[in-house]
């Protein structure tokens, strides 16, 4: 496993905001884009008109979709910044929402354990499966507008 | 509270229908459909090609935000019929993604618990405000595909 520089970690979230609308078409219509990209923390915004609702606020299911994509994004683009080739879906998720957001979307992901990533990709190229626990949340006034903790699995392809 | 009769429950699923696609624009991305609505049971359906993702099978997002609106709808639904106005927003969730799916996605919504309706509007009515419990799933092929158990809070206008 090498080290990542930042000049590289800029074009992968570059490929994978292409990847995501090319194949995405909910993604293309939330008006999704890859904020910023960090190694261990991945930043998806979305602007707030295509995400509305019918109080005027985001939507619960765009908040959902947008705070899965920043955690699938995330063990994405760990794996392809060490050239490993899998399908990563996303598994069991608890939601909260905590307060209504009238203003974009700015969802952020992380590894919940600091020796998440390592344990995951050594059971990954020992069993050719392995999963890994995301948390993930969208910024709001006073606190998190909501939260997101999932489980991902990924499978060599 | 009166006894709401079929022709009722047709008339206000359209209502809804026209309600969720003019007021929620992922749901027009999502060609989301009313497709029957029995008073204690809700089924919402969307095609595969808008909610697809890059791995050929339904968007994680998309059957999250299907699930949410079909048990969102199920709680505007039954205070509809009844007269309530409210505002109604989803609260915690949990969602389990059992199978990929490879068709349309098809979701129903039901009350958790047989009396918990009742308890609901007793509670709206005496306080303004209530929260009930709704069990969604998506149909897969050997079982549900995704399932979602979430709060909904109501809140009188």
């Amino acid at each position: 496993m090498s080290e990542i520089d930042q000049a590289d970690h800029a074009t992968l979230a570059l490929q994978l905001q292409a990847h995501i609308l090319e194949h995405i078409p909910l993604a293309r219509a939330m008006e999704l884009r890859v904020a910023r990209y960090e190694g261990t923390e991945l930043e998806l915004t979305a602007p707030l008109a295509p995400n509305i609702n019918d109080k005027g606020c985001a939507f619960g299911g765009s908040m959902a979709s947008l705070m899965t994509l920043t955690g699938w994004g995330l063990v994405e683009l760990a794996l392809r910044a060490r050239g490993i080739e899998c399908d990563i879906y996303v598994g069991d998720s608890s939601l909260r929402y905590r307060e209504p957001l009238f203003g974009e979307l700015r969802a952020s992901a992380r590894f919940v354990a600091g020796d998440a990533l390592v344990i995951f990709l050594k059971t990954l190229v020992a069993r050719g499966k392995a999963r890994i626990q995301v948390h993930c949340a969208i910024a709001g006034e006073q606190q998190d507008a909501a939260t997101l903790e999932a489980a991902f699995v990924a499978k060599m392809r």
